[in-house]
């Protein structure tokens, strides 16, 4: 092992108590994009991360300000020769809600057992923190070996509306020979995991409308179609009996998987037991005909993300509402497109929507599903790197989420991004008691050191 | 016209300012009976009612304990061999919600144009300060012609909870010849109306429960069964494609309309046009085969009265809920019984809920169904009653709503009800901007004035 990688490993070893200190720092401010009221919040996480950039000798360190939250930028150019990676990450993190179901606050960072519980620890500001420090190990051990541009938003929550704006604008300021996105996580702590496809997003708001304004039930119960029971109807229509989706013409451009795809996916150690214990359901559902690796990865999904009508407290009231309301998204796979979607999903209300009711769709936000090289010097640089730390082969995997910079970037930088990050599937991400399992972050650490290392050699 | 009736009527028009004024007060107090933080305002509204009666003169005034909220008893025996009527009303109401629809504050009386506003001005505190001021109008002009028993209840809106075992208790005390009860109103303001039958309520809260907690939806999107998805698909099974209800048994005990009561009921105003105007619905919908005034009056219906899952505040979340919450309630019609409609409800979840969620019912209320004889003692003196002031014979009709009391003394009592009171259509009861035609209520307190005489007469 070079020297310098020797250093930079026992530096990070040396350091986890300062670490874990950084990140809560991080974790304290609580930049809920979607929230109005968080705009504060939002201008100091931009702030920090630019301040810890500055602190590691990053050059041309600035906040972009955008329609709605900034932007981090900076760089580090001094390795001539060497490979620009651009490092993406994002500062903004979910909502909290349901707050009585945290067991400590969502922005009181607290470590219990070997994890560390706080809204965005695994999504993303540990991962952000882990390249922080994973790079201060390599300046304080012998300079960086490769060059460096940071592309740090705050908008990845609700749909990165002025990514794509900024991206257009600043095509050269970014241009760099592959990125570094670690917004997504391992299949488990001993399963280091590389994903090679992403799945996309299309988010709506459905309000059907009845009666000009709530109603008695028993005096107009008979007479009106009631907006809660309408809503329920067309959500009901949107899955057949085998759980797939009935929007027109939505599995038209879903790519089938190959006879050899099937068969390493099939590999992964994600099989019915495991999402059985991860999730706490009664039993497992889904698109008949695949396997659940299948289903969460190369598949295309939709939920209802949110339904609300009428009287929901305590105790009854006898009213018919006069409107109801869901938030319903999809998950897309290469290569379904959200614009298409959004068409599909209007189309399907055009023709099931009855004449009793009205109804309005608000789309909220779409990203493209995306599907990378697996053989690039990027991806070996983080097989190697992951093969070090956890002294075995990756697994490649197709992940759920979406992450629709990394078609962004390939559609127009021209670049594919190594999607690799240390998060795991237990971390409760979006969920209340959101979580980091620290033995595997510090490990995320090393294998970063070891990444920039390889890339450099 | 006997000098007494002239000098009631006399009365009863010379104090419509002091009439209005007592409204204000009795509206003042939030007697909301679902909600636990009104309890001191439950008991507020029992002893203003207790202090009326007394006012009037009436003896044995008492204020009864029950588990939830008192019941207010008092009585006047004075009138030898003349008819006892029960005169039934209930001083609670339904809570406000949503407040920011209301124009003016749901506990602040105000008047705009020709009507009153506040929530329970028509559903019901009108109505029993519409019987208190009709009998103060005959006390004050010669004393009362008929004997009177009072029964005021607090619990009507959460369904009586505590009433069979009052009057199962108290049926001594209470024994009358028949009851008055005007918790129901007018077709329109110009049509006087008796109802001669009511529908019954069954009132669950079904819920429905998926993973272990809120899931992200990338991640896990494709494996379980999403709670808010499979609640959506059991309500929409809830209806068949003609708009009947699909739980199992629902219909046996239905009894079928006759051709000569079709007839009847077809001479109602309450025609499609009035339906359109009254909910502002774009169209109607409802059971096929049957009109819309046989839907709401003959007819048993299921809604929605409210729902709730996953996030729902400004914004987007991409999670799989852990829950989704739906209030469902069916208006029954005789001779169905809301305990076998419970039993129907949840064979209906037994047959169809998937083996991928679990699912609880709460059964929150119930109330029979009833149907009254048309041409007793009390029936013709109130038909005559209304004629008298409105100058036309009275509409019969079946009401869409439940006043399960009426069932519960005819079973219990061995008694009818006079179902007649002065609220309109379009009064916003259990709706934002709740209010009181007061040309229609001042008639009716001289309607009251005319039924109490004719009964002594």
């Amino acid at each position: 092992m070079s020297d310098q990688r020797t250093a930079a490993l026992e530096y990070a070893r040396q350091n986890k108590e300062q670490t874990l200190k950084l990140l809560e720092t991080f974790l304290s401010i609580p930049s809920i994009s979607t929230e109005p009221e968080n705009q504060p919040d939002m201008q100091r996480a931009a702030s920090w991360v630019a301040a810890q950039l500055s602190g590691l000798g990053m050059q041309n360190v600035e906040i972009f300000p955008t329609a709605r939250h900034p932007v981090v930028y900076a760089e580090w150019q001094g390795a001539k020769g060497a490979p620009t990676v651009l490092i993406y990450g994002h500062y903004d993190v979910q909502p909290a809600d349901p707050l009585d179901l945290w067991q400590t606050g969502p922005f009181e960072p607290t470590v219990r057992g070997e994890s560390l519980y706080a809204r965005g620890a695994s999504d993303m500001k540990g991962q952000v923190v882990a390249a922080l420090k994973a790079v201060e190990a390599i300046v304080k051990s012998g300079g960086l070996p490769v060059n460096l541009k940071w592309l740090i938003e705050g908008e990845e929550e609700i749909g990165s509306p002025s990514l794509e704006a900024f991206i257009a604008e600043h095509k050269e300021l970014i241009a760099s020979d592959f990125a570094l996105n670690p917004d997504s996580g391992m299949i488990g702590p001993d399963d280091p995991t590389i994903t090679y496809a992403l799945r996309g997003l299309a988010y709506f708001e459905l309000r059907v409308y009845g009666p000009a304004s709530d109603l008695h039930s028993g005096i107009y119960g008979g007479v009106v179609h009631n907006p809660a029971n309408a809503l329920a109807e067309l959500i009901a229509g949107m899955h057949d009996a085998e759980g797939r989706v009935t929007l027109p013409g939505f599995y038209d451009k879903v790519c089938p998987l190959s006879k050899e795809e099937r068969a390493e996916l099939a590999r992964l150690p994600t099989d019915e037991k495991h999402f059985l214990e991860q999730t706490g359901a009664p039993a497992l559902y889904g698109e008949a005909g695949y396997t659940p690796a299948e289903r969460t990865g190369a598949r295309p999904t939709l939920d209802v993300n949110g339904m609300l009508s009428g009287f929901t407290g305590v105790g009854s009231k006898t009213v018919i509402p006069a409107w109801a309301m869901a938030k319903i998204s999809m998950r897309l796979v290469p290569d379904q497109d959200p614009t298409d979607v959004a068409k599909q999903f209007n189309a399907y209300l055009e023709a099931k929507a009855p004449k009793d009711i009205r109804w309005e769709v608000t789309e909220m936000h779409g990203g493209t599903p995306s599907i990378s090289d697996r053989n690039n010097a990027g991806v070996r640089a983080m097989a190697a790197a992951l093969e070090s730390v956890w002294g075995k082969q990756p697994y490649f995997r197709r992940e759920g989420g979406s992450i629709p910079v990394v078609a962004q970037m390939q559609r127009m930088l021209g670049i594919e991004s190594v999607v690799a990050g240390f998060g795991l599937p237990d971390d409760n991400v979006h969920a209340p008691n959101e979580m980091l399992h620290l033995p595997t972050w510090y490990k995320g650490i090393e294998a970063f050191i070891h990444f920039f290392i390889n890339l450099g050699s």
